[in-house]
């Protein structure tokens, strides 16, 4: 590994990854070559429509979907709201009802979460459901709040803030069941925290779109992917690009550089059985032996390892508290099924979240409160949703790892940590 | 000038131009040591956001505007869709009436023509207004259909497949003074043709929003700028990136490379006198008097002798005629007020459009039939916009140049388009 891709201070991987410099150059140096226009007919056009083309084959192959099943994006964000304003498709209002319902849970990212405020300016409703007290949405009591009206469900595979994985699978099934031989909703899964990080297979027959972020995988930013399992009518409109999908001349360097990144960290299940398989699993071998990308499940499985000593010598810490609860109450191997291991929310008594970011910046050390995103705003949404309290949530900050964190980092860090708790 | 930097056979600079390698590879080298999260509060996120608040100070100096208006987007169809999207923000439609008026001209880029017609479904009326046969949108016929209805006018600057410059410093003026004392529609200029190229000026009273692309300027894709002239509330919502204007972690890579492009290339008018004079001048003593950036202004005027004498050549061979008929008729220097001089089209009686793109291809030129972003599509809008016979518009072509486009390249294509007309 060279030294360029070591991190030791750098904790906030869930905000943004390092790029990866040799498939950034790479994939830099492809596109001053082939410079054109991807929708040009010459012959440059078509050398770089080749390329385009070829990197979405890669892509598609990395996450287990078709080709014509992904549209490049800007990012995770318009990943997310594409199935959002979608809606706007439907005919105007012309009386006073309801357009229908977005239902999504409280916990989602704000590209969800305030989207879909956004849309109640247009005439629809939206109802939030709130997580269990372990952060986790109820999936039963999701799909209660789901009727007739609801025209899409949003429910994100791993929470950004804690960590969280999510029952996606169950509430596809879920949907799929209660709408039998009914137009279902659309159900969309964000799941820029799972790429390269927690298995997820989006192909899982239920989910009709899911969101990935390049940035979030090493790759660069102003790229991301979306998922559709079939064609929906976009809102956005304008030149033909990306089948009528998605306007605006394609990013041929960030394509090219998110389909590296996903070859080389992307850890996809094999099938559906297969995703069912590693998201009940407490046994990391079921991880790999469902996961195609080997690299990627074995340092997976040893982030688990990692993070499980992490927690434990974080928690012996007077007035420390991991969020939720339940993690520092969990088996080593439970954090397979109900947390993802590159992200640890916890909260330390009498130390307010932008006292002890600033406290451990000023020791080499780099973390936030939650997401960046929000990092302007000092009330954390997530966690109040959690029933989190509000002292708690004040001294609340996030860890996140990433593949080239080694574990003397995290001593290190813990060591830091420790050190600032002890005066207080 | 470094071998990289000729490309003697590529004329479709409109649709995107050859990336500057220098300043890519430059930009990236910063992104990969800055590699933070602007929007995190630790030292790496606040490195980073020191680097994206440069680029933006140099964006806005480069473009004789204040920082605080400019917001970075994903491209030149984003920054289109921004102001047009925003409408949505207004309450929902309770009952039978118009939620109010867009009024934009004919010949609009799809990113503008196609998003307002995705407005009808959210109870918006589209008012399109045709230009005249010289491809020009006459001012006071567009004004008169603007009335109390209307909520946005969008006229573009240069039309990007015929080079038409349009009179938007006049369409700002004729909109304020119609106005005057009461609620304005708001103006938005696409001025994705202009960037380093006509001289155009943004931060002209009465202009709003505007619209630029990185790729258009030899940045990469995946970069635009939106021009906002005070704070309008945005519809598509999420994290507070860009003074909660435009949700999505900051692409700090593109902005430090628009904004080194922005340095190089842009040929921005002092301030508005100076547009005005730029617009309304037939002397090219008066660009170099009135653009800030002389190495530009310089390589303007150049393009204005090279176009001439590439249009009084082409205009010789037998069948072929220029779009629109006026600009074969035009004085050497009128060029300045009326068209781009780098962007022509031109008609091969007999030969199809795609056939000549073909023919040209195969003797190492690219030129392209229109937009790149309806090359899929055979139907011409624009042209039929402006009264272009079917069988012409059928046989019309788009050649385009750029900075690094040399005048015996020129006349290397020009040599090959004799010799294919020959031929039919």
């Amino acid at each position: 590994m060279a030294s360029d891709d070591i991190f030791p201070g750098y904790f906030d991987w869930a905000a943004t990854t390092p790029g990866d410099q040799t498939i950034l150059q790479n994939a830099l140096q492809q596109t001053c070559t082939s410079f054109a226009n991807p929708s040009s007919v010459h012959k440059e056009g078509l050398q770089a429509k080749v390329l385009l083309s070829s990197a979405r084959k890669r892509c598609a192959a990395a996450l287990g979907v078709k080709e014509n099943n992904l549209i490049f994006t800007s990012g995770g964000t318009e990943s997310d709201h594409w199935p959002i304003v979608s809606l706007l498709q439907r005919p105007a209002l012309r009386n006073s009802q309801s357009r229908g319902n977005i239902v999504i849970s409280a916990i989602e990212h704000p590209a969800i979460r305030e989207m879909a405020e956004s849309m109640k300016n247009c005439g629809f409703n939206v109802i939030s459901v709130l997580p269990e007290k372990d952060g986790r949405i109820d999936a039963e009591k999701l799909l209660e709040k789901v009727d007739d009206e609801t025209l899409l469900v949003c429910v994100m595979a791993v929470n950004n803030e804690t960590g969280c994985i999510q029952p996606v699978y169950q509430i596809a099934d879920g949907l799929k069941a209660k709408f039998a031989g009914k137009k279902k909703p659309k159900f969309h899964v964000d799941a820029v925290q799972t790429i390269g990080k927690v298995p997820f297979f989006p192909a899982y027959p239920g989910i009709d779109s899911a969101a990935f972020s390049g940035h979030k995988l090493r790759g660069p930013r102003g790229i991301g992917l979306l998922y559709l399992s079939q064609r929906q009518e976009p809102f956005m409109r304008g030149g033909e690009q990306e089948s009528s999908l998605r306007p605006g001349t394609e990013n041929l360097f960030g394509a090219l550089a998110i389909a590296e990144c996903l070859e080389r960290y992307a850890l996809t299940p094999k099938n559906a059985q297969s995703a069912l398989a590693c998201a009940q699993t407490d046994d990391p071998n079921v991880i790999l032996q469902n996961v195609a990308n080997q690299n990627a499940a074995r340092r997976y499985c040893q982030q688990i390892e990692y993070t499980f000593d992490f927690l434990e010598n974080l928690k012996k810490l007077k007035g420390t508290a991991l969020i939720p609860q339940v993690r520092g109450e969990t088996e080593k191997y439970s954090t397979i099924r109900m947390f993802s291991p590159w992200i640890v929310q916890a909260s330390f008594e009498n130390i307010p979240g932008e006292v002890m970011v600033r406290a451990l910046s000023e020791k080499g050390f780099s973390i936030s409160t939650g997401s960046a995103c929000s990092s302007r705003k000092l009330s954390r949404p997530i966690l109040e949703a959690m029933g989190v309290k509000k002292d708690q949530s004040a001294n609340a900050v996030r860890f996140s790892f990433g593949c080239e964190t080694r574990n003397e980092d995290m001593k290190n860090l813990l060591a830091a940590i420790a050190e600032i708790r002890s005066m207080f």
